[in-house]
């Protein structure tokens, strides 16, 4: 981008020392997220001064672009903290409230207006994975049977406290949702026409308790400026706007990003090495004491190695390829999951596709192997042709019965935890890389000592 | 969502023989995107039967919400097929002619009107990657100097056809940006007042040909409606609306979700076998070979497992925990190199925090590994306490070694391949995995050598 130097303008400006007034106009210029960065770089007391001269309705759309507000809350009485928080957007004041400590959080709730404070209570009341905790409650709304030049008066009337002007929404006596109308459509209607017929009735709705990653695909479907968000008795209470969507999105994806890559949790520069810590730790733990099973397992086959040790020399290759296919299924499937309406042939569908793809790749894999391997070990490892080609068929086989069932393994269990309501992101990943390498395991050596140690004698 | 029955609603409401004229009142009180849904039910007849109840510019609203649009163009002739895309938004537009094969594209683009044949040609001119690919041109541009009513008026005028009108853009005499104005901000002015104080003058842009993957954090910092696009002369030449950035998030993000899952691209259950084989295989081959270099190193110390086939068995433990180590590493880098304006400082914090990551969980697995699989070795494998320990000792500094090692390759290689302008997802994977196999087979074994047979004779 190459407005990277915004904050930097701000930050002159604000050290010009202009007259407040002309100070105020100059920085009405800019985007509120950019005087957010400027004010990072500026001293308490030089925002101290600021803050007046912005006027609270600004100071407070400039914190909530802050990315995390809780120094910038704590320079300030709680009253006048209160003052900021109750200006924002709902979804805004509660993430900026949940960056402080209970204690502070506690404070400034105390003395948030009324309407804010409802507004804030209701947010909190859900559950971090229910559409309700992200929606915002700064919307227009108006009534049914209004006339248009009656609802373009009621829009002029809620713009100044409502930024999410592009639909509005329309409710029927007792509250509930009737529809929505899109502001274009008022903008270019004739004032005699009826209000009613730009109204979209059946107008895409979420409800308040719904699971974000339930319904986020169809969010995202509908491509729309606000939807919004009705209770139980499909009453109005709030709307979940695009840069919501966009949040969401980035936090539904990036969680399920971070967990594929064995994390708990999404990790940026600025977190400490113990947190990491604490976020790849219990992935860790867990291998350990899988892998140790395997390592049991393994432990069978001491015999095999003992008798005939250039085995060894595949097993990690035979492990690996296994443990990739599986991930690779496994990646694909838990995004495939994340659309709850997948019905139970569809499911089947995608079983029985992951096997076949790795089928085929296994039998491609398992030739370029059978003569590639052949050569070495004919070349370096000094058998005779006939030995080399049985020696690096026993991988090639091995390959080819690995990468189908690690297919198999890598869809049907995280298919198997979502059903049961875990997480399949989280807890797939260790119990696919087990159970793929003990399958792998046993079959790599299981095949070895039957074909090369029983029946060809190659020991 | 419990709002999926009104793709059925619709259905049963076209399928109702009302006269075109109610059917057609009926239908606009449902969202596009449900009506895209509901039109994929119903047989050719009868959507050619629809589409004039519709018209035109409704229809190509729907058009826009088709995943692939390609099927219902087709069953149209050509000139209807281009009418239907001339009225689509430019990025829809260019969306639903991408899902087209060539021949039919140039045709239809061959009868597209005038204004949407020149958007369609530019949007085309960009890369993929670039912001110019994903703008829209449908937006509300005004000239500077007017005042608020001749700006209403415009707005009015322009509402009719463009659909993202929350932001007003402003450019000057040489249709150079000049800024932007709150639709929000207009609405509730007095129409005394002047137009430019309500225009923010240093308002964030992008140009069209920056990265896509370099500057969307940026974007979705702003969470605006819309920013606008300019060319290398400041002229406005498009916006990205809140929508567009919901899509880029979701590309990227899925985008490197896919690659660290060892996929080249995203997949969905729709595709077909030899399309996911295509996208595994790549990095299963890659795989392949740099396996069979491991192999080589492990055949190395085929000496030590002929003595001592006790230490196969916690081979795949220590190659497990390094494989996981690196890719939770390379996990972070990537999200975290995704910052484009990262320092080389930030980056040397990031390789020195990994390494301490790694050495903290390293020396954490080390000590729970010595203790409970010395315990394991003494009772399962028959081996006595000291003999128990020094192989798990031997195990244990395996892990620790190899774990802050391949926290540094997990950091390092992605770094590497960003600096020298390779998609870093895309090929770190693979050498990671061969790189951190390599460093924990040769310490694992080479420990094993040294200490349990040279030094202990524990052969």
């Amino acid at each position: 981008m190459q407005n990277k130097n915004y904050p930097k303008e701000i930050l002159s400006i604000i050290r010009s020392n202009s007259a407040p007034a002309e100070l105020r106009e100059k920085l009405l210029n800019y985007h509120e997220n950019d005087l957010a960065d400027a004010l990072t770089a500026l001293t308490p007391e030089e925002r101290q001064k600021l803050y007046p001269i912005l006027g609270i309705e600004y100071v407070a759309e400039i914190f909530s672009y802050f990315d995390d507000a809780e120094p910038y809350l704590k320079e300030l009485p709680s009253k006048e903290a209160a003052k900021v928080i109750s200006n924002m957007d709902s979804d805004d004041a509660v993430d900026a409230l949940d960056d402080l400590e209970e204690e502070d959080k506690r404070k400034i709730v105390s003395h948030l207006d009324e309407d804010s404070a409802e507004d804030v209570r209701m947010l909190l009341s859900y559950d971090e994975d229910e559409i309700g905790s992200s929606m915002t409650t700064n919307y227009i709304c108006i009534r049914k049977g209004m006339t248009i030049r009656q609802a373009m008066k009621e829009l002029v009337r809620q713009a100044g406290e409502n930024d999410n002007i592009s639909i509005l929404y329309v409710v029927d006596e007792s509250g509930r949702f009737y529809g929505a109308i899109d502001l274009k459509d008022l903008i270019i209607a004739r004032s005699e026409d009826s209000l009613e017929k730009l109204i979209v009735r059946s107008y895409p709705y979420v409800t308040d308790h719904e699971k974000i990653s339930a319904c986020i695909d169809q969010i995202v479907d509908y491509a729309e400026r606000s939807l919004p968000v009705l209770n139980s008795d499909k009453e109005l209470i709030g709307i979940i706007t695009a840069s919501d969507v966009v949040e969401l999105v980035d936090n539904e994806l990036g969680d399920d990003y971070a967990k594929l890559g064995g994390l708990t949790g999404e990790e940026d520069l600025n977190e400490g090495v113990w947190d990491s810590v604490r976020k790849r730790f219990p992935w860790l733990i867990a291998l350990l004491f899988l892998g140790m099973l395997v390592s049991s397992v393994v432990g069978m086959f001491e015999s095999v190695v003992a008798v005939l040790p250039i085995v060894i020399c595949f097993q990690s290759l035979v492990l690996d390829m296994a443990g990739n296919v599986g991930t690779q299924s496994l990646a694909v499937t838990i995004r495939v999951l994340m659309d709850e309406n997948l019905t139970g042939t569809k499911k089947l569908r995608l079983l029985f596709k992951e096997m076949r793809v790795g089928l085929i790749n296994g039998a491609l894999l398992a030739v370029l192997t059978l003569v590639s391997l052949g050569i070495y070990i004919h070349f370096f490892k000094g058998y005779d042709w006939g030995q080399a080609f049985l020696l690096s068929g026993c991988v090639g086989i091995s390959l080819i019965v690995a990468m189908i069932i690690s297919s198999l393994v890598g869809t049907v269990i995280p298919i198997f935890f979502h059903k049961i309501h875990i997480d399949p992101a989280v807890a797939s990943g260790p119990l696919i890389t087990t159970v793929n390498d003990l399958v792998a395991v046993v079959t790599y050596y299981g095949l070895a000592m039957i074909f090369l140690i029983d029946v060809f004698h190659l020991a």
